[in-house]
């Protein structure tokens, strides 16, 4: 971040509040409760890693028409005071009496009128970043105005990325390009898993990642059993395929993509595997376009990888990106959300090797109106092999 | 983490689980219902940085005797499956229409009578992480059994860590103490502060950190303004003080202190401030014990600053520490949980020096009978000042 700059000037955000107000609108919401880092960060421009700390809630409220108001404990004040909103309301946090809630209480019944409704995310991946008790109190606080769902609000708006949040997701996927390509200098037979990890952050850091949120992966003879798990202190050894996926950060946005490597000779099967993902990707690059739905995604991956004699491990095949390593829509058969110009999506096929042991690959995109556009540099043809 | 050894041995979780269930009868719970990677990896030791993902809910139900059954999504099968619990139930997530509700009112149906009570964290510190309109939905389907506020049960528990803990906390504040003594290596003046914080999480990830879920701190003329903000890319220049702060993750446990550095001579009021919180620190590992109230932490550490003849800052002297960066109890005039031996905690004294410009110093303890035994290696009594 420059010296004093700001992550985005002021019309990014005036532009994301009138088109959460449009929406707003839509669904007959007088305000808007925000309580989560993005929610907040992509409102406001408050961007710190404090939200480590649960001990506070932090509130942003969207009123009808107007910029936001800002409910926060005073250890915000000066961060906020450099953003671009003007009305910051703090109190002393953490208080076990009246942690905010009256603050809060009262800046809603001043901005909504008595049949007025508020809408907070409640739907699928969201939550509320408060104490449900200080919910249950603010909500009698503030009847008879109710508290409704306000996801679809918050989720059209936010899918559609800006080219100033392309930009910046760009300059992630960018930051890992680099530090994938950085992993021959670190990974071969006999290092520990444990190790690989360590150094993928520190060439993360060091290809200018302003933090590394999330680093996960897995190695195993000719696959690896699951994509979630920490790393242990097994050394790698020749035959295993040795998977690193990453959500780096940069200016507050993130990538999410993943790459294989062979340590040693790649078995027949896991190049096949490897070919198969990376066809389905191909299939999928070509063929994405606005209009479609998230599980037409899904059934264009998954037949792709089923004409190429491949198993489509369960679980998504993609989804969206952003101020969260995963965001709306899912590419599952179930989901229905239609893909829009401007959003920023994770093409993600997998494919079960054999029992327990699969195989993914992961690119970035984002899709415009005559299909995708790689943020992540494409994955080689070929599984690298690392012989060493 | 070693090859295959889980992270605690079974006995620990049973040990937890068996004072969860001791509080849960106290309070006529007749289960419990965790939702946050803290609380889950404190009854199961699934550990994952997957949680950064908020797209899917992960739900472990603690019955009032037995051991916890896990109602998690599918991609996290495997890894649960290691952990030391049996009854695991799966779903395919994020599924739009049925989220897990089903499956988690089914086991909430089985398990407590149509009388009984189920417990959920809702008090301060705490939040829910599931939709809310997913979690009302569940209450309807398990309704008359009602959700009430389990917050004190959960808390008490997890306050006091077993020296099995308290070996992992030591452990993280041991890689920080190791990343701190390197510190001189890469600040000098001219260097900007973004590199700084990048340079700081590298030689945290190689002292041993698993991975840096916090860095925050501070640089200007004479004290910094604020200590939540992301790093900006000014240059330190001579006079300025250095604040780096740091929740290092090892095993899952964190460490939370900061450290100070002067760029070239401190000024003697930057001296001054230093003494004084080094006193005031000092004042606290020795006058601490159990049965005294967290406000009491909180007056021995502001009557202290004030003898010194410094300012108390704002907000809170320190909290607990553990599976999140921060945790119950606050050191603020308002906080009456009573100190109790085996809490860990941090002294986190701050001053104003003048106006926009504050000081503050941190160390990690466990508090014993006989008072406090530091996990962080004592800051040095005088400032450091980084002369190059």
């Amino acid at each position: 971040m420059s010296e004093n700059a700001p992550i985005f000037p002021t019309v990014e955000f005036r532009r994301r509040i009138k088109a959460l107000q449009s929406e707003m609108a839509r669904d007959g919401l007088d305000a808007a409760l925000l309580t989560t880092p993005a929610d907040v960060f992509y409102t406001t421009g408050f961007l710190t890693r404090f939200w480590e700390s649960p001990a506070r809630p932090w509130f942003v409220v969207v009123p009808a028409a107007g910029d936001p108001i800002a409910v926060i404990p005073t250890i915000g004040a000066a961060l906020m005071g450099r953003c671009w909103i003007t009305d910051i309301r703090t109190w002393d946090a953490p208080d076990p009496v009246d942690d905010g809630v009256s603050l809060l209480a009262d800046t809603l019944t001043d901005l909504v009128p008595t049949s007025g409704r508020i809408g907070i995310p409640m739907g699928l991946e969201s939550h509320l970043r408060m104490p449900i008790a200080d919910f249950l109190r603010l909500q009698g606080r503030i009847a008879p105005r109710q508290i409704v769902d306000g996801t679809r609000a918050i989720c059209r708006v936010r899918e559609i990325k800006s080219e100033a949040e392309i930009a910046k997701i760009r300059a992630s996927c960018a930051v890992a390009d680099a530090a994938f390509a950085r992993v021959p200098e670190f990974v071969r037979p006999g290092v520990p898993l444990s190790q690989v990890f360590r150094d993928f952050q520190v060439a993360l850091l060091q290809e200018g990642a302003d933090w590394v949120s999330y680093v996960a992966g897995g190695a195993g003879p000719g696959g690896y059993g699951d994509v979630i798990s920490p790393a242990d202190s097994r050394p790698l050894r020749a035959g295993d395929v040795l998977m690193l996926d990453t959500g780096a950060v940069r200016d507050g946005y993130f990538c999410d993509f993943d790459r294989n490597f062979a340590i040693g000779r790649a078995a027949d099967e896991v190049r096949r595997a490897h070919a198969a993902l990376y066809a389905a990707t191909d299939v999928a690059l070509a063929e994405l376009r606005p209009g479609m739905l998230a599980r037409d995604a899904h059934r264009i991956m998954s037949d792709a990888l089923q004409r190429q004699g491949a198993v489509a491990g369960a679980g998504r095949l993609g989804h969206g990106l952003g101020l969260n390593l995963t965001e709306w829509p899912s590419f599952t058969p179930l989901d229905t959300t239609e893909l829009r110009a401007g959003m920023v999506l994770t093409l993600e096929p997998g494919v079960e090797i054999a029992a327990g042991r699969i195989l993914v690959h992961e690119e970035n995109i984002v899709l415009r109106s005559d299909g995708p556009e790689l943020l992540s540099r494409r994955a080689p043809v070929e599984l690298p092999e690392i012989m060493q």
